[in-house]
This record gives C-alpha cells, sequence and structure tokens, in this order.
C-alpha cells in the first residue's frame, strides 16, 4: 500500500515535517527514555514536543541550549546517511505494540481506533487508517507525507531555535512537555533570511521602539489594551489624520463627531447585539437603561444620514470620523499596539445609489493604493471574504441571496479593477462582504491592515432612506472602509516598517539642533525657534554632554537631521548637517536646509 | 414697630417685590375668588401664584393673554393711585383670622407659628415674627421690605411675560397653581433692553440655530445629553481645535492621547472615587474587574507625567489633550449642548515648580484673555472658587493647611496680574481651589465658560516627582485648565453670541457660489474648485432655483460670502460679491477676493 496523497504536500511542507521525524529520532538516540508526542511542521518550521520526565529534585527537565546544538549535530548526520522514509499501514493492535513504551503515541493510537481523532490529537472526519514512517531505526505514528530520504532535507537549511514549555493537548491539566521550535528552508540563503527577517523583527519590535522612542505606554491602573499615547506618539496621530483628512477632503468626505457610548437600543436597532455582544464591552445601566461603549461608529453615521431629509442629489455622502471605538479582547490575546481594546479608526461610511456602487469601491481600493505608495508598501493582497451558509442568522444576517449578490458585485468590481485579491468563506462582517487587506511589512512580516465593507443590510435596518429622480424612497447601499486602519496597528505596523526611523513629514522629532560648545547655546536655542516658526519640528540639545555624546543621542532616538553648530556656522548663518544616515553636508545655509526640509514634508517624501 | 431691615433690600428688589404685591391686588380685584399663594422677586422680576378653582368640566382655570393684558392695566392704575405699603407685626391668631379665606396663607401661617419655616415656605432659622404689608385693600403676608407707595413702581417699567403651571410647594402631590411671571425694571428702557435681550436670546437659541444651521443633532437612540456633531459642527470643532493648537504650541505645549476608559483602580486613586462617583457613570464589569468612562482626563496626564523619568529641566511640562469625558447628568436637567453628559475639553495639566507657579498661572490667564478677544468676550469676570471647612473629608481633599495655602497663592496672583475676580466660599474642586470664568455673551447673557485649577493633591496621590538641583525627590505643583472649555459648552455660547454668523475662519461655509443662469453652472463648479483648493470652504448651488431664492437660501444659512457669477464676470474672472451683511461689491477679481479672505481667515479675523 503506498501513501496517500495530502493535498498540500508540497516540497517544502515535506521537508520540514521530515525534519520533526530527524529530530525525533536524534533526541531519542541523545535520550533514550524520552517520550515522544507530537510533532508536525508549521509556518517557517516545524518542532516536536518531548517529555524528559523529572530529574533528582522533582523538576521537569528541559533542552540547554548546548543540548540544540547537540541534537542538531546529530540530525546533520542523520541526513547524512541518507535513510529512506519507509510507509506502512498498520493495524491499531499492530499500532500498540509498536508504541508500547510510548504513552502519548498510545492515546493518540487509542483517538484513531476509536475513530474521530488524528495523529495530532485534532477531530477529524476521516476513516481512521492507522500508518506510520520509519527512517533508520526510528518509526513515528504519521499520515506523511514525507520526502524519499532523509538526504532530501538540506542539512544546513534548518536551525533550532527555541524550547518553550507546552502542555500535552494544550490542558494545563496535562504533563508539560518540552518543545523544540525549529525552522527549514530548502536553502542556506532562504535560512539566513529568514533568520536575518527574525533578528530584524525582534531590533524593530514594536513594543521595545515604542518605548525607547517614547511613543507610548501602558499602565496597570489604566488596563490592559488601553495605550496612552506620550507626546510622540500623539505627533504622529496627528500627522496620520491629516493626511486622512487631506486625503478625503480631496475625495469628497465631510467629517463628522460622535459619542463614544450609546444606548443599547442603537446596538439592538444595528444587529451589533446579540451578533457582536461577545466583542463588546459589557454595559452600564443608568436610569433603567443600559448603555454601551462603541465597539464601531456605523450605527452613529447612520443617525447623521438620518437626521437630515436626503436626496439623490445629495450622494454619495460619505462621513468620515477618526472615532475611537471599544472592543472586547481576551486580556490574554493582547500584544502591545498589535491586538488592543482601544482602536482609533479611520472610518468612513459611503452611502451611495446601485448605479453608483462600482465607482465608489474603486475609489476606495485606488486610496488604499495610494497610501501603499506612501508608506513603501510594496507586498500586499486583498482578500474577499465571504458568508458561510452554515453562519447565516447566526454571525450572518440571513439573507442567502443578498450575500451572494454583493458578493459578486464585489468580485466583479475587483476583477474589472485589476485588484489581486484571494477569496476566503466564513470571514464577512455580519452585515454584508468585506475585503480585507493583507500588507507586509519591510522585513516581510505579515499584517491585516485595512478594511473595505460593503454592507447591505444597515440601511435597511435604519430605514436609510433618500428620494430619487421619481421622488421615489430607495434605500442606499453603504460602504464601510478603513485604508488606514486604526492608528494602534497602523502606528505598531509603520514603527516595525520603518524600524523607528519614520520619513521626515511623521518623525515626532524632525531636526535637533546641537551646539559644540557652551558659548553657542544661545544661536542654537534662536535657530531652533527658528526651526519651529518654520513648521519644522525642531529640539536643541543644550544639556552639559560633548558634542559626540549628543550626536549619539540624537541617533539613537532616529532622529532625521542632526544640526551641528559652532562659530563658524553661527557667523555665516549655516549649519553642518548630519542626517539619520551618516551622511554628511557641511556649510549648509540654514534657509536652504529649511526650504528642503518643508518641501519633503509638504510632500511627505520618503526622501531623507 | 418699624419694618425690619432686609441685608439686600436695594432699590430694584423692593421695586419688584412690591410690584408681586400689587399684581396679587389687581388679580383678587378681577378674580375675588381667587387663592392666593406666594409670590417673590426674582432675577429680572417677580411672580406670583394663584389657585382660581377649576371650570365647570373641572379643568383647572388659568389666565389668558388677555387677562395679561387686563392685570397689567389695573396694576397701572393701582400704582398710579399711590397707595402707601403699611408694615404690621401680627399674632398667629391675628394671622389666621386676617387670611381665614385663604388656605394656602394659613399653611404658611402655621408653618411661621411652629416655627422654622417662613412666609414661602422655606426652611428658616430666624425666630418666627410674623407679619404683613397692606397697600389699599391689599393685605399679603410678608416680611418685606417694599418700596414707600405703589407711585414709586415704575408704571412702564414692568411687563407680565407669562402663564406656567407650578405646584404648590413644587410637589405634584399638591395642587397645581397658575404662576404669573413679569419682569420689572427702573425706567422704560432697562425694560425694553431687557425684552430686546429675551428677543434676541430666543431668536439666536443654540438648540434652534443649530438645527437651521445643521451644526448637531440629538437622536433618542443614542441618547440624552450626547449630540451628534454634524459635518458643519464637526468643522468647527476643528477650526477651534486648530486654534488651540496654534496658541498651545506657541505656548509650549505637548499634546498626547489617552483612552476614555479605565479600571476602577485609577479612579479610587485619583480619589475621583469616591469624592466625584455622583458624577460619573456606572461600571462595566469584565474578568472580575470595573471599568469606568472617564469623567476627567486628569488621572491619565498624571500616568504620563509618571510614565518617563522627570528632571527639573523638563519642568514646566504642559500636557494638552481634547479629551472626550463623559459625565452624569440627571437627564432632566440636560439643556442643548450647555448641559449635556459628552464634553470635548479643550484640557491640559501643567506640572511646575512652586517657583514656576506664578509665571505658569499668569500665562494661563492672559491666554483666556487672548481667546476673549478673539471671539470679541467683553465682559468677563474671574470667581476664586474656594473650599469650605464644613467640606473637608467629605468634598475636599482634608487638608486645611493645604488649601488656605493654595487659596491665598492664587489670590495673591490674581492680585498681581490685576485680574478683576470675586471670591465663592464652597466652590472649589475636591483636590484644590479653581478659578472660574464667567463671560457674557453678546446679549448679555451670562455663561461659565473655562476653567483654571490649582492641584495641590494629586500630584502627591499619584507618587509623581521630578529630581531638583539637588538630585532630591520633589512633588510638581499641577494647574489643570481649560480655557476653551468644551467643544460643547463653546459652541454653544457661540451659537448664541455670533446668532450663527460666525467669524470668516469659524463659518462651516465661508463661500457660495451662485450662477446666474444654467448655462454658468460649469464655471460656478470650477470656480468652487479653485476656492476649494485655495483653503477656501465653498460650494456651488447648481439646483433649478432662481438667483434670489439662491441668495436667500445662503443668507439663510449665514455663509459670510455670496459670489454671484453670470456672463460678465466669467469673462473678466471676477465675482459679483455680496456679503452676509448685505454689503456688495461687483466686478471683485476672484484673485483679489480669493487673497483677502485667505487673509481674514490666516488671522482669524472678526472682519467681514
Amino acid at each position: 500500500m503506498s501513501a496517500p496523497a495530502v493535498p498540500d504536500a508540497d516540497l517544502l511542507y515535506r521537508v520540514r515535517h521530515s525534519a520533526a521525524h530527524v529530530m525525533a529520532q536524534a533526541v531519542l538516540e541523545i535520550y533514550p527514555e524520552a517520550k515522544v508526542a507530537i510533532g508536525p511542521p508549521i509556518e517557517n518550521g516545524f518542532y516536536y514536543d518531548f517529555d524528559l520526565g523529572r530529574d533528582a529534585d522533582g523538576k521537569v527537565k528541559s533542552f540547554s541550549g548546548e543540548d540544540l546544538e547537540a541534537i542538531e549535530e546529530r540530525m546533520r548526520r542523520i541526513i547524512a546517511e541518507g535513510h529512506a522514509f519507509h510507509y506502512k499501514a498498520v493495524s491499531a493492535d499492530e499500532a500498540r505494540d509498536l508504541f508500547k513504551d510510548q504513552p502519548y503515541k498510545l492515546e493518540l493510537i487509542a483517538g484513531l481506533a476509536s475513530g474521530g481523532v488524528d495523529e495530532y490529537g485534532q477531530p477529524t472526519g476521516e476513516a481512521p487508517v492507522i500508518s506510520t514512517y520509519r527512517q533508520d531505526r526510528f518509526e513515528d505514528l504519521c499520515r506523511g507525507p514525507h520526502v524519499a530520504s532523509t538526504k532530501e532535507i538540506p542539512a544546513d537549511g534548518f536551525k533550532l531555535l527555541s524550547v518553550a514549555g507546552a502542555y500535552w493537548r494544550g490542558s494545563e491539566k496535562n504533563p508539560q512537555l518540552q518543545r523544540i521550535y525549529a525552522t527549514a528552508w530548502l536553502s542556506a540563503q532562504e535560512l539566513a533570511d529568514h533568520l536575518h527577517m527574525l533578528e530584524e523583527a525582534k531590533a524593530r519590535d514594536h513594543r521595545k521602539l515604542g518605548r525607547e522612542l517614547s511613543i507610548f505606554a501602558f499602565d496597570d491602573e489604566i488596563g490592559p489594551g488601553l495605550p496612552l499615547w506620550l507626546p510622540n506618539g500623539a505627533i504622529m496621530i496627528e500627522e496620520i489624520e491629516r493626511l486622512a483628512k487631506d486625503e478625503e477632503e480631496k475625495a469628497g468626505y465631510l467629517r463628522v463627531r460622535t459619542p463614544h457610548l450609546a444606548k443599547e437600543a442603537l446596538f439592538l436597532h444595528s444587529g451589533h447585539l446579540p451578533y457582536y455582544a461577545a466583542s463588546m464591552y459589557p454595559p452600564m445601566e443608568m436610569e433603567g437603561l443600559r448603555y454601551y461603549v462603541k465597539p464601531m461608529n456605523c450605527p452613529f453615521h447612520h443617525k447623521i444620514f438620518a437626521a437630515e431629509q436626503r436626496s439623490y442629489r445629495d450622494l454619495p455622502l460619505r462621513l468620515a470620523e477618526y472615532g475611537t471605538c471599544y472592543r472586547f479582547e481576551d486580556s490574554g490575546a493582547l500584544i502591545g499596539l498589535q491586538r488592543v481594546r482601544s482602536l482609533q479608526m479611520n472610518d468612513a461610511h459611503i452611502y451611495c445609489t446601485e448605479a453608483q456602487f462600482e465607482a465608489e469601491f474603486i475609489a476606495v481600493v485606488e486610496m488604499y493604493r495610494r497610501y501603499f505608495e506612501l508608506f513603501g508598501i510594496e507586498r500586499y493582497v486583498m482578500r474577499l471574504s465571504k458568508h458561510s451558509p452554515e453562519g447565516l442568522g447566526k454571525k450572518y444576517v440571513d439573507n442567502r441571496e443578498l450575500w451572494l449578490k454583493t458578493e459578486a458585485m464585489v468580485r466583479d468590481v475587483l476583477t474589472r479593477g485589476g485588484v489581486p485579491f484571494v477569496e476566503a468563506e466564513d470571514e464577512a462582517a455580519f452585515y454584508g462582504p468585506k475585503v480585507d487587506v493583507q500588507i507586509w511589512s519591510a522585513i516581510g512580516r505579515e499584517f491585516t491592515l485595512a478594511t473595505n465593507q460593503v454592507d447591505f443590510a444597515q440601511p435597511g435596518r435604519f430605514d436609510l432612506v433618500y428620494t430619487d429622480e421619481h421622488n421615489q424612497e430607495v434605500t442606499p447601499l453603504c460602504i464601510h472602509r478603513a485604508p488606514l486602519a486604526t492608528h494602534e496597528r497602523l502606528i505598531g505596523y509603520l514603527i516595525e516598517h520603518y524600524a523607528g526611523r519614520f520619513p521626515v513629514w511623521l518623525a515626532p522629532e524632525q531636526a535637533r539642533v546641537i551646539p559644540i560648545a557652551d558659548r553657542h547655546f544661545e544661536a542654537a536655542a534662536a535657530l531652533t525657534a527658528r526651526l519651529k516658526a518654520a513648521g519644522i519640528r525642531a529640539k536643541a540639545d543644550l544639556s552639559s554632554e560633548r558634542m559626540n555624546a549628543k550626536i549619539r543621542a540624537a541617533q539613537l532616538l532616529k532622529v532625521p537631521y542632526m544640526l551641528v553648530l559652532g562659530d563658524r556656522e553661527i557667523e555665516a548663518d549655516q549649519v553642518a548637517l548630519r542626517k539619520r544616515s551618516g551622511e554628511q553636508e557641511n556649510g549648509l545655509a540654514v534657509a536652504a536646509f529649511i526650504a528642503r526640509t518643508q518641501g519633503l514634508i509638504a510632500e511627505r517624501s520618503a526622501e531623507l
């Protein structure tokens, strides 16, 4: 019997899966008493869970860094030996016999034998065929697929990364296992690229840089997921809001402002209650009513649409707001700015006729693309998130026909607009299909950023109407869009993307004036005032440090321009410019520096 | 026995009080069956409550507009007859006999006789002397004081204004009385001025204009006191924020952003709980914790101060934010934008040393004054609100010495700064004395706008420290200030102050382009685009209305400039300018209009 085909069994998947087996063999050779659990391929690599038992003091035994090196070493020998992978279908009894010393495997076999649980302990609908793969003297309970021989695993393409505690089957009630994480690739170069990316991601970690650059802070008494924006962060927020305002004004949006809370009645009306209740903060009860902090701005904008008589002449009506919403995320799931509970959202709702839909939707997509270009985001993909038939009436408004119609409408528009996109089932908003935008940062990490949604349900629920050319009342369509995402997510992304070296227009401090000696302090203060008056965010370093230390300090804060000021410069109304990049320009006229910087800021240029 | 002296018995008070008696006499002459209740002088005039009984259908009888005229007429006759006011101290029995047909008076006499309730039914600590005042045939239970003769009441200085239902002693369980409100002054001119102010206040009512000019709206499902800002309102908000930002940047403030909610722990720490609990929204309970929507920004700014190491070199540190706070106000107390539950506050907290306090405090007062000048606010007074000894440990932080010290500090600064101010007991914030600013609108109505507070308690509670020159940790002082109040209160005020005729920089729509005929539509659209590109908020009226109707429409919306466009204007690149004031200027070059308007906007000029 040959090994069954597995759908996504591409080479990299098989390499990673096979490397996991090789790692388990290596561990068992070094620790014959070890008990093996499971070892699947994962994104970027693989892991395997081991139980090494306890030491004389009763402490759970684990792997040290040296151990990992030894395991890697042995893995390379096994790879070099070129052992073939042998597939074998076995009966439950044969399997029990084979793994009689491996209690975790026996538990998996019990699941397979009674049906419905696979060799990773996951529920499955498949028929319970039990099989093993063997290389050399190591045999594992496994469905495959694998490469033909250990030789196919690039010996210089993998690396063991770390050890972490992991409970058997994810439950704290079960024994704690030692999970070795590894990354694996098809070549040494790919491995090096990935390790570089990991290193960069660590250096660019937005939590670390956010603290170093004084962008945001968290406080225990305020609460998890609720960032405090320090002055530098507030500057970035204001610059991004100005960008949004400029773009939205050009595109004919109108700004509005709405409260952060409302009566329960509003959210029942919108359908957020009950569809979205699990993501909302709990209610406040007063005067016999319940109030909720808003998880979304939509119903408030619908109320503004409804606040005045609307005619077809008023459409498209584009209402924009940087409304701050609050959503409940489990406190364990919160990560820096990536996953928070407060969301300052670049929100807008476009009310339009069916005839206007395509142009409006494409205009929104074009706005995304302008932002991508501005921020140097080269890699992105749009994902058309659709309903699932099973979710109708539960997660999704119960009208299959309208779902299919609007999904087709969006698909057509994306196709005709030449937008790269993929489709995903069961990922829609509750009121209609949405287009989520995945982007990659400069170091290749993926983020879900913007969203663009079609709403066929809420305008009707809110009795929104406009009178058409024939004086008939018609319900408009509504597009929800947030191309700049939330301040939290966007700024978190940009910190990593730019490694804190923000373009001049976005940098909290744009220029630092550095006097060479105490006698230049006065001139430094005057120059700083002059720069500020010219709209350049500047500070003078009037501390008692030496010039080089001052330059180092500014460099650490990634200030784009350092302006060094001594006798010669003061006399000639010049500065010695040192850019963050290390580039230097001596004897630059102050006026020229100001004019150039103002130009770069006005254009929101990426140039330094 | 002569009439006892009443402290604030100035002439106007006595005139109003006496006019109330004259009105009661007039009513009894016309309706001998009427029962009289109470009739005190009030701000701007007086009232008297009457019980006219019920008609044949059992309906409570009231006064018509004609009735009021007849009463006024008769009052003038009584005044002209020149009856003296006679004071008489009486025993309780004498009083009961005098008022045997007046059940409400008998109830008042019972209160006076048993002590502790005055003739208006209010509790009193005074000894129960019962007295009456009589003019002509009308005698009233009364302490006085009055004028000597009805002749002293200016016959052309009063006017009966309205009738309203009022329950006896304010309780719905008691009979409903008919209250006649009247205004009374020392001269016909003063009366005319007051009536004009009332008329203007009605015409300028911010709720009416707010709707007509599409500035804000309320919605039942969102909730009372939670305004929705329509696009025109959002423009005004953004202009005011830009003003604040400009001024605050010049004054060295830094902007921050903080969440709208936080854990209970924060507000316990700050002392808002329990001191301020009654003004807060109730808590949200999640993950075993309570979260509150913030009623104030202070503790968040304190946390930002604490988020980084601070030295004396960093002080004064001025943290500013347009944070939106939420406060509980009884829904019955809410009025338009004047009394709301959401407060977008021009907030800032200045952390400084004691030595810096005076300069910082005066700088804040100067900032107020610049804003007053900008908005043409000519009349204002500052009120130093102090603690009360009884409130210590309840409404106020329990440290009398510090209260006295900081109150003296503020008093000294105001005095030395030549700031007009009054003092008020028992009006402080719970953490220190405050200076409230009363301003008057163009029509003479009084508003409480800005506030400026000294905080000697919270920095210590939050362990805020900076290191001084000697490397010692010192607690800073904190000044809380909000010279532009909240958007809600300020915009409510400005609508009335300007009667909706906002200065150009603040007007939501600055220019309306009005094509004379259909063939000018294209040029009108092009001109509008050109104005927008020049930073002028413009719209073209491309409706099918006639030109005069278009001008009327723009005039109703109080658009500063109407630009009429016909063949001649298009050919010469000119407009016929019609200002909101009616002023007209034909053949004005478009470029000249743009340059002048840009100039007025940049200067935030009051000129049209």
